[in-house]
């Protein structure tokens, strides 16, 4: 795919691993950075569409190149999504700051979260750079992983000697649901690779 | 806008509605037809998307037109995802049946949120019949009162007489984030419609 997209998919990876890493060990300069860089995210979207759009207009492509064309918007529009999501990871360091949003019992699920979000987007710049549908449905399967975290998560959260309370009951709840929307985004875009390249649809989403 | 786009808007503006009342009132049938109207949602989105690929295609369009066709598409998807969201608030009364998912102390939050996603799906239809700028400028608005309730619903999750514990706390941040992001995508389909007439920008949404 086109290399832009490839360059967001490294800046969403990037802003991925810091933001689970600032959230973790309540470190205000990283968070800070992931917030500052979603703009640039933001903007590598905004001339990338910019550019596709002139393209289409002026080069009145055939059906074959409209279809990759429309992709790389829809692409973008995930990735710009996915480094939203970064974003508020980020947002909740910054706000629980100078404690850690995540209590200890969480630590190892939250990193294993991030761990898994960030290979998942790793996986999908490799997706895009290549092609590759084998690895296209890898990032599916990998998704099954991030829900198997959610889903203990929910269990530690639920426990009954959850004791920090409602505040960081709620906080954890987005923050999980921000790391499922993540990886979500980066499966939609693998399947939109494999439609490309083999004309048929990946096993429906469940969302 | 396209007529379909407007009927995908009264499409989730009914599904709102319904989703909210099976919440509220713990209405499995009414919850179960949310679900399955999902489905159409989904493929009105599809086809949509087809003709509209298929007229790009086909049509060759001029730069103007091309913008509509794009910005459809767009719309389209953010439609998609509005269903997507009335559908997961129908899964949680589904999931908490015969009970209501919501405690009395936040019957009028959620009914409020409810409504307000109601408000605002039923204007942005006009805004796509109309294409009226004024009344797309408007949805941003009322959008802020989303987000007032959206914090009226936390302050009750942290007030100190909290008494339904940390499942119905999960429940009410999620179904709460399900409200606020349906209102989202409403208003970022409202500044498609200002941008589309005004070749402006509204205002950035800090989402």
């Amino acid at each position: 795919m086109n290399l832009t997209l490839i360059q967001m998919a490294q800046m969403v990876g990037t802003a991925m691993e810091s933001a689970t890493t600032a959230l973790l060990t309540a470190d205000l300069a990283l968070a800070e950075e992931v917030i500052a860089q979603d703009d640039r995210i933001d903007t590598t979207q905004h001339d990338l569409d910019a550019k596709t759009l002139d393209t289409m207009a002026r080069q009145q492509p055939v059906a074959s190149d409209l279809r990759i064309l429309v992709t790389s918007l829809r692409m973008s529009a995930d990735l710009e999504r996915m480094g939203d999501l970064c974003h508020h990871i980020a947002r909740t360091a910054r706000m629980r700051y100078p404690s850690s949003a995540v209590p200890p019992e969480l630590a190892a699920t939250i990193q294993g979260m991030g761990n898994s979000a960030k290979a998942i987007i790793e996986k999908l710049g490799r997706v895009l750079e290549t092609r590759d549908v084998k690895l296209a449905l890898e990032v599916e399967r990998d998704d099954d992983e991030m829900d198997a975290l959610h889903r203990q998560l929910f269990m530690i959260l639920l426990a009954d000697d959850w004791s920090h309370g409602i505040e960081t009951a709620i906080d954890m709840t987005l923050i999980g649901r921000y790391y499922e929307r993540c990886a979500d985004h980066a499966v939609s875009i693998a399947r939109r690779v494999y439609f490309l390249v083999t004309g048929e649809y990946a096993a429906a989403l469940n969302n």
